[in-house]
């Protein structure tokens, strides 16, 4: 969610430059015989304009009318689906049986909705599976399970991401890397969002190639006062012995970025990540509605 | 519709009675990977009591959200699903994914949503699907094709249930028949609806072993002065050399009803119905609301 809102507001901060977004795939799953992609919807959503800009994900207005009658017939409601969601859903679906790949249909998907000229990338074409272990059961399950079914009301003891070693780069993914002018790591989980992203065959090797061509890796800190606005990643970097703060998360890209923007609220931080090998850039991180965005991206391209 | 409303009105005339209702499945489509069940869902809704009384078809105060978002993403949207009605497909299609057969998919809707102890049966477990050749474009197409997406608005040339000759009646359906007191065919179009189930393995052969024995079948004419309340029943009797007519209809049944109920309207055809070897019972045959329903089931029952 902050990652899809830090991407529109590079858009809006830089609406003549060519824009690749790679999006997570990690969490993708099947349910009631539907292939969910809610990450990659997420982005689309934002693009498009069509999200709720409140929730910050799911179609503005949408409704669960579907859902309650599903409840009605026994079906599992855990994971809500509202009913314009669902065509996502089911036209994703349609097409992948239809022999169509995760970016062949993404890229329909974004021409249908508007990606106000933003190439939309899944990470990979291949399946994999973001997987947690949670801590007390000793027992792994599906990221989805674990984000939304247990409301991340659980400790967990590892993530591993199923399949991601063999997974290749999507159609696009390593070309837009190797010809970009910046890459930018946006506000996100650095272990179930952005993680898997890095762990998908040669993806971090082609921007650590990048780098040493100069072009510069820019990182948003999700984590403000030690804190994140949404989302269980200042308990994962506890749970995995990292310091919950910005230059925890630095800590966990390990090397990869060159210029990192924290928040006022984190300055004392900024010997931790100048001592992690990066620049800090010390702006108001909280991103107020899309002008918000917008400033943000903006503040870091300045700094590059 | 015509033959939901007649098990209805069963249902109501006789409330004591073991009722069990064999339904066409021959109409069954898969669409966007869901699993659609059109004739046993109308048995259902129309037990349960959430039918739309006006359309006849589909739950009461169903809106189309999702096949709205779906059009925008370039979906086919030219079988509308309603999203209330979405919920029965998807339920049904993630039931048949974990292995369960049509028949105990049908029983754990029907318990779900309510059948007023009526036992709803699919006709066979057996994939089956009726197709109908466009007389004029010489080609063949799936019913669902020619009755939604036409519109019924072509001539045809013949009708195929594919599958049927080798399918074994579903669970109940020939012990329902073994053990009835008495048998009705519903008013329905002879072709496309109570035809299949009449063709299912051993289906026939059981009502007429059930005759010999001195249970009576007894139909209910679904043409009225001619014509259909709805539906291409009377226009498909044309292009297949029969009367259009309640006459035409006993024609296409050939020797199995022996009680059949028709209007006033028709009472010019009762030589015909006679010389066709059935007993006619000449009432009211319109439907008028749940009332009309069970007066017409309790004229027939009292025929009997």
């Amino acid at each position: 969610m902050g990652g899809s809102r830090f991407a529109r507001g590079l858009r809006a901060a830089a609406p003549e430059a060519h824009l690749s977004i790679v999006v997570n795939t990690g969490d993708d799953v099947t349910l009631h015989g539907l292939r969910i992609s809610p990450d990659v919807d997420t982005v689309l959503y934002a693009l498009s304009g069509l999200v709720d800009e409140a929730r910050g994900w799911g179609p503005r207005g949408d409704t669960f009318r579907t859902m309650d009658a599903l409840d009605r017939v026994g079906g599992e409601t855990w994971f809500r689906l509202g009913d314009l969601d669902l065509a996502t859903h089911i036209r994703r679906t349609e097409l992948l049986a239809a022999g169509w790949t995760p970016s062949q249909v993404t890229r329909e998907l974004a021409a249908r909705l508007g990606s106000q000229g933003a190439d939309i990338l899944p990470m990979t074409d291949a399946a994999v599976e973001t997987w947690v272990e949670l801590r007390d059961e000793k027992r792994w399950v599906h990221f989805q399970e674990y984000f939304v079914h247990q409301r991340t009301d659980a400790a967990i003891s590892g993530v591993e991401v199923r399949g991601v070693n063999t997974a290749e780069a999507a159609p696009g993914v390593l070309e837009s890397i190797e010809t970009a002018d910046a890459i930018f790591l946006c506000p996100s989980n650095p272990f179930v969002s952005i993680g898997p992203i890095l762990q998908v065959s040669r993806v971090r090797e082609t921007i650590e190639a990048a780098k040493r061509r100069g072009v510069c890796v820019a990182g948003v800190s999700p984590l403000i006062g030690g804190a994140t606005i949404k989302g269980p990643a200042a308990r994962m970097l506890s749970e995995f012995g990292y310091q919950p703060s910005a230059a925890g998360v630095l800590e966990v890209y390990d090397g990869l970025v060159d210029v990192y923007l924290i928040d006022p609220r984190d300055r004392d931080l900024v010997p931790d990540v100048e001592r992690l090998g990066a620049r800090p850039v010390v702006v108001d991180a909280l991103m107020r509605g899309r002008r918000g965005e917008a400033r943000l991206a903006r503040a870091l391209m300045r700094a590059l």
